[in-house]
């Protein structure tokens, strides 16, 4: 079995309204120092095969099939495992 | 400056939806060695100070204030300087 981190962020240049408004959100609340606030998703899959490189090519395709959209998003992918 | 890196996610026992459905989608789309799929909320914020102690102490400030909901949510910090 292996754990898999999925870490699906935004392309650089592709608005984060979640983010901005939390950094705004933050500075109303009066949190001066925090400059930046991004957003970003992160999925676990727990893989049930025993080799690392089935594991990620699993993975991978999941990323491609549903878990990212190739037009905003990068994503990176670690194995774990478990 | 630093860079933390908050992770939120549901404590043990919280219903995930979200995790829940994409597993569904991806047994639907033939991905039969999944088994779990978890949802984690990550939010980078850079915190403009030198004193790591500092923007801990603001960005885990942030947290209890905005970010997280103690009821369902545990949530962990890291920190990079940047």
């Amino acid at each position: 079995m292996y754990r898999a981190e999925v870490r699906i962020g935004l392309k650089k240049g592709v608005a984060d309204p979640e983010g901005a408004n939390t950094h705004k959100t933050l500075k109303l609340l009066g949190f001066e120092d925090i400059r930046e606030v991004h957003t970003v998703k992160l999925f676990t899959l727990d893989v049930d095969t025993d080799s690392e490189a089935a594991a990620k090519d699993e993975v991978e395709r999941a990323c491609r099939r549903l878990l990212a959209n190739p037009v905003i998003h990068d994503y990176q992918v670690t194995l774990q495992k478990a």
